[in-house]
């Protein structure tokens, strides 16, 4: 169960973004090589990738024969359909595994899990249809969000309802898909923990980032994070009951709202996250790799913290910035190989040490 | 000329090695893909490169070929036969040029261009056989080093000559290469001077940093090296020097002699270097990215330094530590993919922060 994979391992990734780019080349630095799946072609991890898979979720021969080309596989994004993991998880581990993607594909399921932990989130309800709605708002009240409860990602699949009035447009937003209604959550700021948690139990954290957010996007993190001294503990303990709960191997983003109550759970995602891409300048070992060596069982890298960083994303049109960032000192420039800067689009992002 | 390449555009290097593998890293951080040539199968760089081709460097097809298929190329490594260069310089921009490889593929042509520059180099003298070596040793004096002119790497095609009487054991040893005969220089530490000049002639130096060897391989590297402020601005003053003269363009690694009569230049490499490789961990923008950077007219980082660094090549079964040194504080491990531990093998390197 804990053996470490040996150097010229191959780790298979699903989904070839940038997450997986980047998985990619920490993988490299520690010997292993990388096979890539995803269903577009020409994916940016490919670049940096030793083999490439495109086919679909529901291509179960393609998925099996990614499997039976791998030691182990892990993932860039929680959204892997459950019947692709039916394939995969007889054929190859699997880290994370099943559980801790059905729960973050699922916001209903993640609040029940957080607050089954203890743990505090926002007001929530159900909504199926307008009734349960009205229901929802009766018991949270308004200004609230809809959202479906699946395959939400960066502000996608969600409907604020400032007014009870607002709450037939916020379902039709829905389309008839499952939804939660959740509370606004007044907090000062955002942080996010990044914890992982090896194939053997232990479990390191990052320092706590500070998270600024616009239209749903993260803008920038910068660390270390404004926390008092029990907040950062209490963070990380959080961080850590979440991963042992799930019998969790890889790294994970934990989202924490800062209220003057405490902390309050946004939500988590099974994988590394676009809070930890600070790790890259300011950790001898980065939350890539921290994964990878959780995947890989081998020990995990202590967290140490040797810099403050700013992390800035560089979304659509703003890598026309490059030639100023590329000349910017103490600044780290990470492209992601993406043809077509759309607007939304995360093209990069850019680290700067801060002294 | 000085037209910087697009994002996405396409990298050809020379050299599939550890080197040429964290080129292509670099690479992909900046948005450009690459492809990899290589005589020997299955390079390490293969593994993060987007295609490689596998042919051998008299193979003016495969050649041609792999430069139609790339924007720029660079190499990893300085003895690139002339035939391949002739063969890829009319069809694709190959940076660094000719000149620089030329000069660093003899010892003979370093020594008389870096003499002619009004640098200082060991005494050296060239040696064809018996009689040239005698006139040489008479010039020179013993102890002094033969060294064959061409194609020395890691301390082979080496001998002493402590007494003259070794002096036909150590012609015997260059199987009759043309060579050069060395004086030893009195150093108390040796230094390197990672430079870079970009496309536009713009010059940026990193932080000398002291060398140690053992057995004619590097063995550690540290910064900051012990250096008088006077003997930093030298040393930066000198590697600028030399990039200028050759239109240099890429990074270049330049090795010195620390003597009590100032600084002695011992050889030149146009290309990243071992001894930069602490750039990872110390500089926003490591050696690799800086070569990719001058080699594709992108603006050149500023070379600035954010942190003391100890930089440590893991040798031959030195890999054997990993476990130790994946748990080790404020460390980041670099394996190269190479399967067999050979003895006097690079399979990594640490660097190691200070603070």
């Amino acid at each position: 169960m804990s053996e470490a994979l040996q150097p010229g391992a191959v780790i298979g990734i699903l989904g070839g973004g940038q997450l997986g780019r980047m998985l990619s080349v920490a993988a490299s630095r520690l010997g292993f090589r990388c096979h890539v799946y995803d269903p577009a072609p020409a994916p940016p991890a490919g670049h940096v990738a030793e083999r490439v898979t495109t086919a679909g979720w529901e291509d179960a021969a393609a998925l099996a024969a990614f499997a039976a080309s791998v030691d182990a596989i892990t993932l860039e994004f929680e959204n892997i359909p459950t019947a692709a993991l039916d394939v995969l998880e007889p054929l190859c581990p699997v880290r994370p595994g099943r559980r801790a993607l059905e729960i973050s594909q699922d916001r209903l399921a993640e609040k029940d899990f957080l607050n089954a932990l203890g743990l505090r989130t926002a007001p929530y309800a159900a909504v199926a249809d307008a009734e349960s709605l009205e229901a929802a708002l009766g018991k949270i009240g308004a200004p609230a969000i809809l959202k479906t409860a699946r395959l939400g990602y960066d502000g996608k699949g969600q409907a604020r309802i400032m007014v009870p009035g607002d709450a037939p447009a916020a379902l039709a937003a829905m389309a008839g898909a499952p939804s939660v209604l959740e509370g606004f959550v007044h907090f000062s700021h955002e942080v996010s923990v990044i914890v992982a948690r090896g194939l053997s139990g232990e479990v390191v954290c990052y320092d706590p980032g500070e998270n600024v957010h616009e239209g749903g996007i993260l803008r920038t993190t910068t660390v270390p994070a404004r926390l008092a001294p029990g907040q950062h503990m209490e963070a990380v303990l959080l961080a850590g009951k979440i991963v042992n709960a799930l019998d969790y191997v890889g790294v994970m983003g934990v989202e924490l709202f800062v209220t003057a109550e405490g902390l309050v759970v946004n939500e988590i995602a099974p994988r590394v996250h676009n809070s930890g891409h600070w790790t890259q300048a300011g950790c001898a070992v980065d939350q890539f790799e921290q994964h990878i060596r959780a995947v890989t069982g081998l020990p995990l890298g202590n967290g140490a913290r040797h810099a403050d960083v700013v992390m800035e994303n560089l979304i659509g049109d703003e890598v026309a910035r490059l030639p100023e960032l590329l000349r910017a000192p103490d600044t780290s420039v990470h492209l992601y190989g993406k043809g077509d800067a759309r607007p939304g689009r995360k093209m990069g992002h850019v680290n700067r040490i801060i002294r």
